[in-house]
């Protein structure tokens, strides 16, 4: 099949590589060189415009935020075909993306959303979950499509669900994240030793994936990689955030972490890796790890 | 060994019918009627007074907070003999376990706070878990007692420090719970099913014990058990806040937290199940599950 | 001059009454029958149709959120004419106001943001100040118009800044209302006499116009007149919350509040008075005034 | 009267210089200098120990906090005489300060609590306002001495619940100055002139003491004089805090506040002016004044 892949970054480049070997691919990236890279190590098109984009007939996006999908839509809207379909695995924003699906829909072009989880090494293993909302005929599309970088392929219903799953789902990792962090740090004031208190909390009812599996290594380890940046954590939960108030919800403990991800956020960079916000849940105390 | 047991409630009955299968058992209780029963069916002494509990070799107590605990050791401090071990088993704070310790210790008897998780099939299994605060010499005199009702048992450190990562964890579950139910209102109130939604969660890195194992049931299936009073679990969350409180941490999110359980406590009652929270939760936002 | 009115509410009308009687007016409201009784009263033009209020000089609207301006300005775009000044005076949000305002700029019509303070009597008084967001241009052809129902008229900027500094001003006094309240009704479970309270805060520095002409008459004489709405006062704060969002700032305390307010929104109604809000804040704590 | 001052601090200091104006006054300070030169300028009694205050008709205290009183009541406690009168002016806390006054009861030792307001101005000009907590004879007696510092003196009811006013009167100054600060760092994201903002404010219906008193001067003058310590402010704010929790309330707002500064003077220092604290706000926002 002929698709458009928009968006090498840390995701997008190793997802259209799995792509690159069962379909006829054309890439295109903002920064253009690394387009170029991967269009030699993996003989395929490079586009030389946005515009040759087009007429494919899946576009796949992978973007920073839905913003940029905006822009994509409004320059190639010209010249879409009839009957193809956008996929995008931007984490985006529910909101917008049932307008674009909207715009898109009214030039017989089907936007399904589908952000992917799995980080980095998911994406180069291919074994992503994806989540993709959008008609049941767009879903079975993509699913078709997705399935070269996806393991779990999930119809979690209409345009726009795949979004609001995904920063659901970022939102509570970064809820409980904190607030294992608050606890762990009053324990470690007092004088515990943390080994013995992840132990004990990780075999009981207050577990969660964040205080067994993220946070051990960091705090008790001192490592602290770069696996996935603070800046797209926070984004994911401003999403949440702004689409809980688009519902006029009273939801004081996500908007409250909303917040606070935010203040790390502008305390150490968006670059930073997202675990790294509990340091910044130390400093408000003056303490660290 | 003579052991007199104080706290004949739903975790305390239990735990007592396991030691006096060992020991030489002498059981008080608040309410009279439940010590007879206990000690007409498990053939073991029913203590006529508090007082009478005072010359074991080792007392445990189980009682609703650590200001009851206090009451009895005002009651029987005269009569305590040295070298008794007191194994406090209440979810108490540890604040006022260090200042009791202190008053024991001034006689000669040893406090060890041994808060246990697990729930009532736990205490009646036998296979509970037990958090230990105390000496080394403490812990290994409790561990040995213990035994009988516990299966993983954990030295946590100083006297208290079981009050404190009980009550730590049981903040985390408080905070992964309501953040989860915050999240998935949203999803439910933009038309998402939330069978789908659970699944994508529990399969992603925002899932916790809250959302693997507590809360599809209520909500999904509708059906909404006591296991665990919310009264109590809004005590633990206190308890956490009022340590943080003795520390001067800056924690917003333990103290929201707790907060919000109190409201639900106020509007629920304490007798609900703890997971009825997130029926506030939804009631706050004029919705229901 | 020939000015177009619509929007015939509790402010609207006042406002409109004191423009009749120095401007041709033309008048619409959503519910026609108030727009006749306004028309026959005042003794002037009854627009058949929104389209008949398009070739004014000046155009004002006073309508419930910028929604509704928006769909108004949809409806009659083809037309306006260019050099029509469009003075909105609705509690509007300031970055949907700066979209419509480009709209209209291209087609040659100045929108200015007018929204105004001073309730009911200050409308009826033609005493209330008028907060313009727009051109200095824009702002001396506004301030001309508004002095027939406004006192007070500040260039308080761009347009959309009339809308942001009336959104903050009501969330902050939304913010001090809910803090005194909190604090007050520990006070009262205290035991204290809350006639002595007020006297002492408001003599104090923390007072503020909430504890000071607010809450005594509410708290102390028992007496929840409807002064202006809740779920209006919960729009002020959403927007304030929403622009704070879109600027990507951290502000807690903001956005517990709005959390706060859409929750007592939603126990109370929207129609109850913006001071009921209190109820609900001790509602939580299980306590009533 | 014999009367002895406990405490000479920047508040002390003052206060203590109008009473020895008309009592034989007997003054003790931790820091001994500081009492020496007081007994030197105004010609009074050093005391050698704290003992030598216990046998006055009335002791003043004016420290730290209620923890320092208690410590030294437990010194001079077996010296004190039946029928002296104990004024706290701490800014302490109502739990405490009933407990001492109980211990102090079995003394025949009557304490009323009387924190005060005014600042280091209104110490000098004797124009304080004091808050008076006990009986209606410990009141009158009080009022009688603290006439030579205080202008305004208030009972304010029973025993405690003079800190517990001062401590709410305080949490909502910070509340107010926290929440203005928000707002306004919005508008100042927006790029309004905050000296307009200020203006629109302070006519409206969101103005405090804070917005019209306190917030201008540095936010729009750059002037930060120190004039009441940030460490003093947190500690009256986490008094109001910890009496709500032990009163079961669910105060939200507050409790935010509470964590609020303390994350600011663990950022900012004990010494710093309580009002840079807004500067903290505004760090959370990547932003400054």
């Amino acid at each position: 099949m002929k698709i458009a892949f928009i968006g090498l970054g840390a995701m997008g480049y190793p997802m259209a590589r799995h792509l690159a070997k069962q379909h006829e691919l054309r890439v295109w990236n903002r920064t253009r060189s690394v387009a170029e890279r991967f269009a030699g190590e993996e003989r395929c098109t490079l586009a030389a415009s946005l515009d040759e984009c087009a007429d494919a007939a899946a576009i796949i996006t992978i973007v920073p935020t839905s913003r940029e999908v905006d822009e994509i839509v409004d320059e190639i809207a010209p010249r879409l075909r009839e009957g193809t379909l956008w996929i995008d695995c931007t984490s985006g924003d529910p909101v917008t993306s049932r307008q674009t699906a909207r715009r898109l829909g009214e030039l017989g072009v089907e936007l399904v959303d589908a952000p992917v989880t799995g980080g980095t090494p998911g994406a180069e293993a291919g074994s992503l979950t994806v989540m993709i909302g959008g008609s049941e005929g767009g879903f079975r599309r993509a699913e078709e499509i997705c399935r070269a970088f996806g393991k779990k392929i999930i119809h979690v219903g209409e345009v726009g669900f795949g979004h609001a799953i995904k920063a659901a789902s970022n939102t509570m990792l970064a809820a409980n994240m904190w607030a294992a962090a608050e606890c762990l740090l009053s324990l470690k004031k007092m004088g515990m030793d943390l080994k013995t208190a992840f132990e004990v909390i990780n075999a009981g009812s207050g577990r969660s994936n964040a205080s067994e599996n993220l946070l051990p290594k960091r705090i008790l380890d001192g490592e602290w990689p770069v696996t996935f940046k603070l800046g797209l954590l926070d984004k994911d939960v401003r999403i949440a955030a702004s689409t809980a108030h688009a519902q006029h919800l009273s939801l004081p403990l996500l908007s409250l972490t909303s917040q606070l991800y935010t203040a790390a956020h502008h305390a150490l960079g968006g670059e930073a890796d997202y675990i790294e916000a509990v340091k910044y849940a130390a400093r408000m105390s003056g303490e660290e790890w």
